[in-house]
């Protein structure tokens, strides 16, 4: 698998794409949005008054479903705190990343297209003129030109890994996370170990990147989502995967899937703890936290708008799953996988099971300046 | 028919996609590339050495088959000029921008990671870091921030009118244009003026918002394909229109497309003289001229790699203009009229005697500079 062509959320705008099924991204990154309105506050007040210019960057952007609510209300704030400093109102470049593989062709398109006919209206009440531009690559390499970013902003992203800890598959001793493909319950104590330590070199990188790329008096705001509980097999950010964990299995207990392929398959992803993360932030020197927060987003909130205890619910349940996990499973699998996972009874009765226990969603927000 | 939505090469690397068939506008680009050369010298002399990024940007890149040629020229000029004088080499950001119906998944996917792959060798001996980022929108309204380009380069785009001349399709008097999709020898003698002043109007806002988004010491070299001649329904640079123009008129005596259909149908396609184009450069007053070239291009020259005289000539003809027209086509009668036009005998005969006949196309390259 190469993460930076295989791995992408699924495209389009049909049923089973990102774009439709992105509300828990939405809620996350609404939870936290206190914090990005304070951080480019501080940043409109330190910056000096003949500023004509202010450039935002959404890292890890997908379709764009999310990034034009943020990009919303950091224009708000822009506009409010301009005005009250009796500033001129700078012109923004909005610079939209993620992976190569991305669908950039319904991000700049169709996505873009819709937002800006929805803000013509109100355009001229916050008067921001505003440039998009698409910077495909892997935010755990150099994106953007030195100093040249005021605000970086990145939600629901930075628990994916950039690889899968290599040693997971030995070329010795062959796989070692047997019948799972993550962190979970039956996983050699060793493996959540190989997870956190691959978390800890992605994230530096992440922040020194970062560091060289922003302003000197750039801030940055990072919604992951991540765990309360110090144990990292917690199932409370992800008990989605043991379904499909178990669904693979019964795959092999049919003759559909090889058991040697399930047991080298493993995803890139990791949910850390707010201990985690400051602790690599300190480690790594270049940023001092300016404010952080934790919080839990009901998974169940997430499917409001749809009837309770009809088919639709578990559908959407597992569309959400299966934006995320698809391309991965293919990338390992082939595409004959898809159709028997995903409409197996298994995950029908979990995402029932699922809705009625109330999981919830753990998210750590933390805002950022360069030291 | 929405040219934001409708107008776009045809995407993709398949045997019809411009990435395929874009050889003429590579021989066009390479016309031209010592104009480009002397720009980025002057630029990079111009600036502060402490400067330590600058930012290229490519109007109308499509899928970039031809963008990366230039950027490779470009990188060279900078780093020997740099030297040269002692400089830092600096970073580079390259803004690629196409209307946002272009297909920028091809261009920040494939075609980006195998000029990375290809130019990784050569990285040391240049040793310049650049990012890219793709920039939707029309080139006849502004795309990027004041201020903020160092170079701006746009070959074979301007042209593409932003639309139609409105004229064509008079609302009291129908279709005024019939029969012809563009200027030729039997439209009436207004259709060339209106399709002048589509061009003088758009042209200007060009120049306009090109200086607003141009750095005081920016630097612009514009390739137009145009003509030499006076007379705009001179055939020199636009041949294979009439081909198609003939196949449509074919079609409707088959009863396959409505007469009515055909006389509605217009390209918004205009090949200027440098008279005309040096004309609007002084009237809208931005720009000063420091070189201009005009050059004729063999078009048998582009199919130097395909044996003569075989099915393979008329075919990769065919596929050149097909590239180009097809969104057009589809856009104004439907799916429906690729296959009878593009399978017809007609094209080929006439791809046959095109081929003999040693046509040229006429280009004019101009390099400007903020007054």
């Amino acid at each position: 698998m190469t993460l930076e062509r295989d791995f992408h959320m699924l495209g389009g705008t049909g049923e089973s794409s990102y774009a439709a099924n992105s509300t828990l991204q939405k809620k996350i990154a609404s939870g936290a949005m206190f914090l990005v309105e304070e951080a480019v506050e501080l940043l409109v007040s330190a910056i000096p008054s003949s500023k004509t210019s202010l450039v935002l960057a959404d890292l890890g952007c997908a379709t764009g479903a999310n990034t034009f609510v943020m990009l919303s209300a950091v224009m708000e704030v822009i506009s409010t705190t301009c005005t009250k400093l009796g500033q001129p109102i700078p012109e923004i470049q909005l610079l939209l990343n993620d992976l190569p593989g991305n669908d950039f062709n319904a991000l700049l398109g169709p996505v873009l297209s819709s937002y800006k006919k929805k803000i013509n209206k109100s355009m001229s009440e916050s008067g921001i003129p505003f440039y998009t531009a698409a910077a495909p690559g892997s935010f755990y390499e150099r994106l953007f030109l030195k100093r040249s970013v005021h605000f970086i902003y990145s939600s629901a992203c930075l628990h994916w890994l950039s690889q899968v800890p290599l040693g997971l598959n030995s070329t010795t001793e062959g796989p070692i996370n047997k019948g799972s493909f993550w962190i979970s319950k039956k996983s050699p104590p060793n493996v959540s170990n190989m997870y956190l330590e691959q978390f800890q070199r992605d994230f530096s990188s992440f922040l020194k990147f970062r560091n060289e790329e922003l302003h000197s008096e750039g801030h940055m705001v990072l919604i992951i989502p991540g765990r309360l509980s110090a144990d990292p097999s917690t199932e409370e950010s992800a008990v989605w995967i043991s379904w499909y964990e178990e669904g693979l299995q019964d795959l092999v207990s049919e003759g559909i899937v090889k058991a040697s392929d399930v047991d080298s398959f493993n995803i890139p992803l990791y949910f850390p703890s707010m201990a985690e993360v400051k602790s690599i932030i300190n480690m790594e020197g270049s940023f001092e936290v300016i404010k952080e927060d934790v919080y839990e987003i009901l998974y169940s909130d997430c499917l409001d708008a749809i009837p309770a205890d009809t088919d639709k619910i578990w559908e959407k349940i597992i569309n959400i799953s299966r934006a995320v996990l698809e391309p991965l499973l293919i990338s390992h699998f082939g595409n004959f996988i898809i159709e028997p996972l995903f409409s197996s009874t298994l995950p029908k009765i979990y995402a029932k099971k699922f809705f009625k226990e109330k999981y919830k969603s753990a998210n750590l927000a933390i805002s950022l300046k360069t030291k």
